[in-house]
């Protein structure tokens, strides 16, 4: 973690938006318990800071961000809030249980911003932002300010709101690409301009925060770097608004792949990568590509002759860094229907799942149950039922048993009995191919306005007797809920996918309110 | 097309390799006929050079290559060769009926690459390539020369060996950054030295080919041009070995949108981006991320209460391009049950399909089916109708009826019936899930001994009654096939897809050696 060699000026603090500018994009919403999970795994990387919501957008984002603050071990926590005191009081409220909290708060500083979004002149924005800063800092030591589409900024400017903000007491000053527009030369030179006409420059820690508008994200974050900025803000995946942020393990291995030219340390432990990659993926439901750098499924993979051949004389020919050193790990079968239960505690250990008992108990008997249907039950599978086990602990609609026929003669036709609230309730329908007829049948069972907005199947593990696993997202009233499943029988995943996405809706409701029943 | 206050020397050659160095990479081997419509594509959106395949490879490659060779109406057609006299012979064969044929040649030239996969000395190398240059220049007078591994290689070596290999003849000549391993000042640096010192590099275009195992594909390319480098090599949706390469629309839109930092041109129709994307994407069965730069379905969708408030006032807020500028287009309610076979056929020919009438009538008889099934009748929807009836024009076996008992209870029960080679076969199996059991009711009635490698099912257009879409992939003595059907069904998609692969595979076997039946 520490190279002796390189002093504080050389480190990077990594700051991940996943839960932040990530969660924001379309359709990644992730649960309450899925920003903890995220938060937990950030938190035990090495993550310097995890931004993890936007308090005063909904009650949910402040939950989300308290609850993570008193969690986090280490990690100072930040929650972003808008140039507005009001903003600035919840954001405060919402990190107070850090260790170590940061309000981060930004304003727009180009000329086209300030203009038609803000309606405010340059000096307006000047006072604000000196304000907005001052009054974090009666709250909190740690507050980063960032000037909002800061690489169509006029620099005079830059430097002119730069220098009043630290005055003010900013610690961190963020000058975000936010469009994914710039270049490596210009970011760098914004960097390097900035810092050196600001008279009070070396107060505060400067900040890249890069999208992937044109695929230079990660380019233009590391020039940053070289400009003089200390702090790449990133996510895992490169997930987040438009085409997403700079991707946090790409940086992260670029700095370690080519010391040479980024003589730089950060405190990431690189090993967990490809399982944050997978965690944040499985709560988004956002697939990484195949040929994703370092967490794609291709990004080590060897396929044509002459590669293969170089690879077995000397993996240096086509690798510049080892699959182990990214946490990448042979599927290794592990369990099967004699494994114990100290077994199966073990592998939950070793895939870096904390499970209370009954927990483990009750994904104990589904490996078992599973195991008597599928001969080899690999990682994945192990994977896919304990997050599900996790998904099913609160809900109030339960699939207890499907029947479908379907097939080229049609009508499909599906036969569902539903355990809800403890009654049960049992409905045949019709539909469009039997995936269909099991989502009519639902609709049947559990009136309902939400919409489907996506259904996705996954082979979990290789071979026809692998578990499907299935996500379903439903919206209701702006608000869209993801659920996954996994079953050997794809329209059992199915159902329970969709049930899945329901409860979490059904969750927001009131327990005391019965759920609607056919009428 | 064509910018007057720009000169040939600011004219960028884009030279994509989707079918070479993206076939190649783990799992997206494509059929010949989905080869040939990726390279009309190609050739229709203005690409200037289509690396086409590697015919020495297999004959399927040379096929592929000749073909396309023969087809191509603008494009320069180019196959690729290791230095070797019957590479470059064979690849002569293959490009001879372009209107325009390239033969490109490589070989590795770092110390590591020369020493424990060429096992020559550097002197061999320089001589071998004369020597393979000269060769091909005999046959053609296109000749590309590629420095395997080049970012890696002794600056001073590399210098020699362009000098030599440009007085040998070669016209192009590419130092790739083989392993993505190069950072941006690093390759112009190497662009900027090497024309600098070769006596003769203005006989010859360099070229940049970049991988982006680092997140550094596009910048990196894009440095190479500032090197001096005037040609890129690149594919849709960035795949390739590992991480892929860089992406063909992400350095073409970089360059259109930052003209000020890049003042380049390019031939590409930008608008057929997207298109491109979505055959690319269909063909390989690789999903294209939802935050891909340009042509992910996020790209240009904004969701935070800011973003959409700034969208509002000002597209200019938030989007540096316009969703149009890369032919993204709202999915539009196309046709239905009345509609006739004009409104189909001038459809076909929107979407740039071009069919047999055969075809087109069978396309036709089968868009009304769905009609019957599916009240509205998306792009998508005909897409997916008309790719499968593409494919299923040679198939042997072909699916007759299917039906499927699944659900809760277990286990799942299958019954088919196959016209194989115009004899009926049926057949009832069970499975551990619906897919299962229908998988092995194949295997019960066409033995064979592929192996499932990728199972995948999409909705294709949004809600319940969506026509499914499945990919499937299998391989068999080290080839694999990949399929597509869709259905409102997925299981029977599902047998379709299977069948689809299956008879991919199976046509590479003789059509009079029987397939064989259960014993």
């Amino acid at each position: 973690m520490t190279s002796p060699q390189k002093s504080e000026k050389d480190r990077v603090i990594i700051f991940d938006t996943t839960l932040r500018d990530g969660e924001q994009c379309p359709g990644a919403t992730m649960t309450f318990e899925e920003k903890l999970h995220v938060a937990e795994i950030l938190d035990g990387m090495g993550v310097d800071v995890i931004e993890a919501g936007f308090p005063i957008a909904s009650d949910g984002d402040f939950e989300a961000v308290s609850e993570i603050a008193r969690r986090a071990k280490n990690a100072v926590i930040a929650g972003l809030s808008r140039a507005q005191p009001k903003d600035i009081d919840r954001c405060a409220e919402a990190v107070k249980h850090a260790r170590r909290g940061r309000i981060h708060t930004f304003i727009a500083t180009s000329p086209l911003h300030m203009k038609v979004k803000l309606g405010m002149t340059p000096e307006q924005v000047i006072d604000n932002s000196v304000a907005v800063v001052t009054r974090a800092r009666n709250h909190i030591d740690d507050v980063e300010w960032s000037a909002e589409d800061g690489t169509r900024s006029e620099l005079d400017f830059l430097c002119r709101i730069v220098e009043a903000v630290i005055k003010a007491g900013a610690t961190t000053v963020n000058i975000p690409d936010t469009v994914g527009y710039t270049t490596a030369e210009e970011y760098a030179h914004i960097f390097r301009t900035v810092r050196e006409r600001v008279p009070n420059s070396d107060k505060a820690v400067f900040s890249v925060h890069c999208h992937n508008d044109l695929g230079m994200a990660v380019a233009n974050s590391l020039a940053g770097i070289q400009g003089g900025a200390r702090q790449i803000e990133c996510t895992i995946n490169g997930i987040g608004e438009r085409a997403g942020n700079a991707a946090l393990e790409e940086v992260v291995m670029a700095i370690n792949v080519r010391q040479d030219r980024f003589p730089y340390r950060t405190n990431i432990d690189t090993t967990m990568l490809t399982h944050a990659s997978k965690v944040v993926s499985a709560a988004t439901s956002f697939p990484v590509q195949y040929n994703k750098a370092i967490v794609g499924r291709n990004a080590f993979a060897h396929e044509s002759g002459i590669h293969q051949d170089g690879m077995l004389k000397n993996a240096q020919t086509y690798e510049i860094m080892r699959p182990e050193t990214v946490g990448v790990k042979q599927t290794s079968l592990v369990l099967g229907k004699h494994s114990g239960r100290h077994a199966f505690v073990h592998k939950l250990q070793e895939l870096g799942y904390k499970l209370a008992d009954n927990q483990i108990e009750d994904a104990f008997v589904r490996m078992k149950a599973l195991a008597d249907r599928k001969k080899d039950i690999y990682d994945e599978d192990i994977e896919a039922l304990v997050d599900q086990e996790m998904a099913l602990q609160h809900d109030r609609i339960k699939l207890v048993s499907l029947s479908v026929v379907a097939g080229t003669r049609g009508p499909q036709r599906a036969t569902m009995k539903l355990d809800v609230d403890g009654t049960m309730r049992t409905e045949e329908t019709e539909g469009n191919g039997p995936v269909d007829a099991v989502f009519n049948c639902i609709k049947a069972l559990v009136p309902h306005e939400a919409r489907l907005e996506l259904y996705q199947v996954h082979a979990v593990t290789q071979g026809t007797d692998a578990q499907a696993e299935v996500s379903v997202r439903l919206s209701q009233d702006g608000r869209s809920m993801t659920a996954r499943a996994a079953d050997p029988d794809t329209l059992v995943a199915s159902a329970k996918a969709y049930l899945g996405a329901l409860n979490k809706l059904v969750m927001k409701q009131r327990r005391d309110i019965p759920i609607a029943a056919a009428q």
